[in-house]
């Protein structure tokens, strides 16, 4: 899985038959340096299922395990949400905790 | 996925009895950054079942999951285009919107 | 399978029913240069059913590949941890050699 | 698919057996840039069973998908030729056209 | 399939018991350039089942295709030496050949 960053979503009315009506969101991929979040140039489309908002930040799986949610079964889909991440520690450095609402 | 655009397509006359008719096409990979399409160096092609025009931004499945199509079943592809993307944003922010034609 | 250190843990509440309960930790990917290990910017988040510890070296595998353990399998997750590292030797120099607890 | 142009080949005697016999092939990963066609650094070894010769412009299928052609079946191979390129058009810009022999 | 030189070995004790008495070795990702094998920095481990030595260049077969080989079935093991080379040519230029014991 990569650490990815909510960061909008895709709007595609021509579609194939199985995908529509599936959640598109923009994910802009990170890695952690020096117990820092980090950017990386990477945008990804992950489907969505869990309702996860712009600004959050989430766990995405690639590949045919992609297809393993009840949703995206079947569908030519390489991406999905599998979590959205709450923190994330190293040792007793805490590289990121959600805000609450 | 990944964004990408279509630039063009792909003629190949001695092929794999299964890729036989089916329409490739040139697309170009992009990411997004700072709001704003950001072309990248990949170029791949991907398999065309939605009629996608030259200048189109698509979303593109990889994989074993590129096979789940009608058209690409049973095919030796590993990227299709799933959709025509008619919108992208970020918060209130328009990354990208589709001419009408 | 790619060389990995595990760095810390990542903590999700929301997730696909599948991955509630799979420990998840943060591996950043290291290759070898000249005899010796070298960072890379890429942080994978992968499974854990060895008990790895922060600072360990790991093996970890990708892809489909990543849902043939008990726990992984039916589940959206690419990345597991296969091995726990204790040396490495490339002829008579030793890469690595995990200390002893 | 990726487009690739074949520089070579490989031998290699010692292989595991379903592989014996296949024509492996080296090839060169190209992008296109400004309408041209730009070599990258990544060499592929791909299957053959097109015929492909030296100089040649192909698609490669990688992955799973690679083992979707009668020769590549149940065979440990991850990437094939599906196709070899007669021409490459970006609108009315002629990206790339096979010299006939 | 991608050219890797054989650099050294991996040692894991603790291990998915599938994993275990498969043999790891450590892999240097090549490619080819102007006729020469360059080093790229990518180290990957493989599985090894023909026995390959250090210092020798072989092909490694990555994804689901590396549990194609009756060690690796049903393992979860995502990269395999399928052949140790012996040759590499480009036209008439040979860019590597193995020397003999």
């Amino acid at each position: 899985m990569f650490i990815g960053k909510v960061t909008g979503s895709v709007v595609s009315t021509q579609k194939i038959e199985s995908v529509v009506g599936l959640k598109l969101l923009l994910v802009q991929a990170y890695n952690i340096k020096n117990g820092r979040l980090e950017v990386t140039p990477r945008t990804a489309v992950a489907a969505d299922t869990l309702g996860a908002g712009e600004g959050e930040f989430v766990l995405v799986t690639q590949g045919s395990s992609a297809r393993l949610t009840d949703r995206t079964k079947n569908v030519p889909c390489d991406a999905v949400i599998v979590g959205i991440i709450d923190a994330m520690q190293e040792g007793t450095n805490e590289v990121y905790k959600k805000q609450k609402d």
